[in-house]
């Protein structure tokens, strides 16, 4: 990074260093990026992380100004700072890396130089002129990083459900789509891979629609649920030490309006500095939601294994060559993806889990870690589902007259039969049909079990697909 | 195993073996005894799980009987075996490994044929006279042990449910209780283990049981959202093949009836036949339970750290002498268990969510490891909440000298001088104190900084632990 | 547990409790017992655990012994007890929990208190009359828990060793078998479940011998180097307070010739008082073999799917009915339970590793969990293999006709024309093929791209399940 | 990405796309990058990985070349891009996302396209005009990416792994020098957070040095025992299909020779192309060094807490202001961030085991996380050692006189005088201690239990913190 101008000299309680002259982050923002170089992904990346800090500065700086301990003119000058913020410019100068110990002091330190400078540019001042507005006095007023960055994840995970849920809500419909697409193709049923008995494949991709219709229910509920309770006013350990009394529900109620999220403050406000349970439990429903995506694209790429010797009972939209050696080879490739980003976010999970478990005492130190496995678990998720909609789902066909001859040839048709020639007969024909490699349908024809008007009834696949009233001898 | 007895034949589609002539359980529960020799922990481990067994077949009886499929006398004698049953006899014959292959069948058989037996001899029959009732075709009816297997296991979580929110209960309780207790106990905040402010011991135990009351309240959400929807009636793989179309809504009304518990019925049974999310979430809510447990535990572990090199603020009552060479040492054991039983759950929950990942098409074959995990963490859970009320959290005291001899010695009281003499002042005291060893109040006065009232006011307690109105120089 | 004469009384630094007069642990196995009812596991389970503890009371009583500080009575009568429990007596009396808290020294306790009381009535004396030998200062001499109990934890995992190994190689040789059996059984194989490139199912089995026989040598190799190094005699922490300085030198060879195993003393006591990085990576070892494991499991159930709607290129040999509702449906149990062994092995590993890395300055009070998962994981991975190769792999048998008939109908054959007929006429060959359901040879054939001579030779097995010298135009 | 030039019309079996004039991939890397927008992290964030593909490359043109399939003009010109890439040049051209279906197929091609386009544009073509140079008939030639892309993926381990050990000994030798700095502090051990007995802290980071001393070992062994066997030649599943029967030994002695690493290539093929035994047990290995590090980083944490309300034995370097409000906090923020990297590296491992256990008959399709996982968990491994030696260790500095004090009002000391007064007057004694708050040596001096001089020479810190001769009165 070049720099034209001559740096400035910042100082803090370490002592002095020379930040770019067009950085508007300052020396303690400097000092973080100087001590982790490690995941090499800055706070930029969430965007949304830094639009909660932003609407947490505000709020504050609103609560500070409506005490009197804020001037109006610096109040004005940090109201639009964090408007620019909250409306995307600058973000490129958030620059501290996810991983960094501190427990996010060097984040919302970050949030705190950015706004303080571009306060000051606005005031008319130079960058650095803390004299005139300080990062600490003033941008973070009343606050300590132990409420304000916690905060500042909670509102950046909501800011971002809404567009989880529609990616969601949207692979949902694609599914349901499918559905009612394949509502005529029968098929068979497999339970443990093997022949099990029949089912149309719009039930089954039916059914993808319902599992995660249900995951879209509790996503929709536990957020608000889990997230919505801040402890912002709490300061240093939840105890407001030098905090206003009237400041923690001016602040919350400010930031509620801003964020437009129905925000509340902790009933137990030294519980909820150190609280991780609502970002493990939301992590534990992110995974639940993968685990489910996992299961199904395993599904899809059984079901079109093939094209030749496997199921092939669906097809997936080619999306590239599958192959140098193999000539026409086409793979799963999205349904495959999608597989690896669940164990991501199991990975994730379980990093988070640990982190959670690390906290001691009056905080949780390890909040970071938290924070950018659950910001990335969501980022992943999301864009997974895009995928897999749009790439494969809703080109998917089905290979009708497979899914038919497959019935056809099965021995679990004999299930159906059941009723009508009884299990000993239906056990008989199953292992009769097995070793000789004949058809259910056949033997029981040649056996003359059955006539064909009755097999044609039995096998209709609306009477095999669903409970049906059947001849069976009561044995009252 | 002796037996006097000689033991009987029973057969089955893969030929025949001698049932001991006690045992109750037959052919197909010996072939699973004989397969699956592994974790040793036979289903009878967990009476829940057994009684949830019985009340299916009971419910399922009662609806084959009400539609006319299961005669009165067989009903009778099938009612009154699961009622044995549900009142806790003869579960030492649920013997087969709760891991097992082959999704559940071997559990449910293992039901069928203890209950089919228990039946016979109610009827004047030997055991093994299958031919007067047999445990497919009667005890069976109308089931798969895809609908019969998921829809027990669910019923004997909710069963255990209460007894596992009692204990937390009563741990929050005791927590709150010490909350109270040490109320006035004025002692050190520490953040990243370093001195923060002041607080009191009774925040931090109120914190405690803060932070469990909502999991409380979670879990006791949860449990119903989650386990309440059964597959009874989907049969084999959710079409409900070869079940007459009124079955469903009777057995499950009877099984909610007889369980006590609101069941209702799945709506997408395709759905609901290989979905394991109910698990993974329920199992990731027990995880999250875990993890807080096992960070107050290191919280206890750190609070009562010495006696003479550690913090030392509360004393763990003494459990069992902590070496054979250090005389009068005494360990913190009760929570180390407890931090053992966390990590215990967090590896069941891992294995949990492969075993859910592990679904294929219309089965999850590895439900069995899923009720293991859950059944096994539950009791873990419980019994670790127990021991951690009864044998420490109870008897806890407090250091009371040690504490406010800690606070006042500390930097961090500076914190609360901060208001007053200003943050230049602040830090330059801090840095002195730290320099010297000197105390921050014996400097403060040395300087003339606050007068002895001032001070004295400053440094109530009531005064250092909630947001108070201090003298803030407003800028306005 | 009922006891018929009167229970005698023992004290220790707590106050006195009643023993049982039958039992010969004492006081402190008693608390530790009321203290930990949490996994319902006692020590007794892992008998290997039981005889390396006595090893080591052994091998420290002769130490003792040879330098004057044991005398001849108490080390005979120590002597005598350890002996029998090294030949697997008295096991029932090791009573406490795998989990508990205390770091190990109620295992320990426990073990003193059997040997103490077996040997006092060896020297004529009553249980419980310690005056005359004594738990903590006789059999207990020069030890600590912290030098003892890691140390039979190793001794106890080096004992079983070869047994897991013996059954590892069997499964290998299984499956090497099968490789020979099968070696003519040309077959396709599949990448991403998709039709690739002929081979035989030979080659596939001999690759799980291969890829099995890596872990065997590496499981080989790492036990003795990872688990022969041994702490005894760093006492308390490793700086060998209060024992003889001749002492470590003389317990540690009287333990390596009583176990017969090859055990050194650790450099550096300090570092290996606390240290468990022995059983993350050997159970990170386990884990691996799990997972391999697992994949071979899946691998065998997706190539016995069917029988008719599956793969079904082998057979798995029936061990119990399959279903009760589907007649005839037999399914892979066996498999099926060693995936889900193998989810446990992993949850094991992810239970210890975080109990590894809870461990504190001058040791890891985790150490019991960290026990209980690594003994636990060995045996579920030993019965597992014995389990797949006792009930499954030895009964496979290979569908011939099938395997040749997806080969010869699989499009995937073109790859092995590509370099007679081009790539180009293979790619529309293939898509040809692909289209109009046709096969690849048949259409060869119609287009007169290779006579019958050359097709026969292409396709014979031996030339295409290995590299061939073909006659590929050189760019040259 | 603006592009001035024309985009060049580019085509495969799906049909055509436009790719950037100015882009040296093609058509395939694009259909990956519009198909695989996930992690966001692109193939170019693992140069090894690139310099590993272009050695694969390499040493395939070479043995192609020697076999006389490949043109002397095609080979120079392939030569030249190769060592272009190796050289470090056009790594921004690697595009795709680490997270990708199709088994790294994208891997390759991108590869295969960015060498086709530099060495046409060496021949005086144009990219694109693959008539003269063909990613796949040239640059792939005898290879598959099922081959090819595994290869690469351990040479790139391969040639990163010196980095890592150099990083790992220097943090060693960082440990190793405080452990000689400290050799003469003397200081309390701890065990369970209780008071233990006397050692110095030279010992205590003397044992930080051995510890990972011995991962060091591991490390150095693993990587050449696990990663130097390769299947380059195996072609799609290992049969080694369509290559000719020399190629094999030519290109892996080629590339032995290239990379400089001692590569063999694998004796069972079918085996080596799905195995990911390798991946799993190096990452185990990982998890352990990460392990290691957490343990220390959280005693150097525990050791550092304070200024006043804590341990306060060890300061670590400040490296940033720590908190807003609180004046002079000062937290321990680089191993915190260690902490949080080992639980990343944790999660890691988890992802890639279940990738592992995820592959599926002749192939590992989840290879591409797999891949970045080990990549991922490798740099944040050496750049937190890095940053931990020399943002921290280095500078550690020990509170000498902190330390001796807490020795001399210590209860554990009364260990050291157990063999001198018995082990019933040091419990009475240390009980004493504890009640009445005063110390040990005060009590045995006013008791009169032992002489000064005597106390003095026990108390000599060389006589406490080692095994010494002591005058048991043995009971011979």
């Amino acid at each position: 990074m070049s720099s034209v101008a001559a740096p400035r000299i910042e100082k803090d309680l370490l002592g002095t260093l020379e930040v770019p002259a067009e950085a508007y982050y300052g020396i303690q923002t400097l000092r973080a990026l100087n001590n982790f170089r490690l995941s090499g992904v800055p706070l930029a990346h969430y965007p949304k992380l830094v639009v909660g800090l932003a609407m947490v500065k505000q709020a504050a700086a609103d609560a500070n100004r409506e005490l009197g301990y804020l001037s109006a003119d610096k109040h004005a000058a940090i109201s639009q700072a964090c408007a620019r913020l909250i409306r995307g410019e600058f973000h490129g100068q958030f620059v501290v890396d996810m991983i960094q110990g501190g427990a996010g002091t060097s984040t919302n330190m970050n949030a705190n130089e950015v706004i303080a400078n571009l306060a000051l540019e606005a005031l008319g001042k130079q960058k650095g002129e803390y004299q005139h507005l300080h990062p600490n006095n003033d941008v973070n007023m009343a606050q300590s990083t132990n409420d304000a960055y916690p905060t500042a994840i909670r509102i950046g995970l909501l800011l971002g459900h809404d567009t989880l849920l529609a990616s969601l809500e949207s692979l949902i419909q694609a599914f349901a789509a499918k559905g009612e697409e394949f509502a005529q193709v029968l098929k068979m049923g497999r339970t443990q891979l093997q022949d099990a008995v029949p089912m149309t494949l719009g039930q089954e991709f039916h059914a993808f629609a319902t599992t995660l219709g249900e995951d879209l229910q509790h996503l929709r509920r536990l957020a608000p649920e889990l997230l919505t309770e801040v402890n912002l006013g709490g300061t240093a350990i939840g105890t407001g030490i030098n905090a206003d009394p009237r400041y923690q529900a001016i602040a919350v109620a400010r930031l509620a309006e801003i964020s437009g999220q129905p925000l509340k403050a902790a009933a137990d406000l030294i519980e909820a500095t150190s609280d991780m349970g609502a970002f493990v439990l939301f992590s534990g429903m992110l995974k639940r939601t993968a685990v489910k995506l996992s299961k199904i694209c395993n599904d899809l790429r059984l079901l079109s294994s093939g094209p030749r010797t496997g199921i092939n009972e669906i097809n997936l939209p080619p999306r590239q060559p599958g192959s140098s050696i193999m000539p026409g080879k086409v793979n799963p490739v999205i349904p495959e993806a999608v597989n690896m980003v669940a164990f991501e976010i199991i990975g994730n999970d379980l990093a988070l889990t640990m982190a959670a478990e690390g906290g001691q005492l009056q905080l949780n130190v390890m909040e970071p870690l938290i924070a950018y496995k659950i910001f990335d678990s969501i980022r992943l998720l999301q864009r997974a589902m895009d995928m897999l909609r749009e790439h494969c789902v809703v080109g998917i066909s089905a290979n009708v007259e497979r899914c038919r001859e497959l019935v056809e040839h099965s021995i679990g048709l004999v299930t159906a039969l059941n009723p009508y020639i009884g299990y000993e007969n239906a056990t008989r024909i199953a292992k009769l049909a097995l070793d000789s490699g004949r058809g259910v349908l056949e033997l029981v024809r040649a056996e003359g079990l059955l006539d064909d008007a009755m097999l044609a009834d039995i096998l209709r696949p609306e009477n095999m697909i669903a409970p049906r009233l059947v001849p069976l001898k009561a044995t009252v």
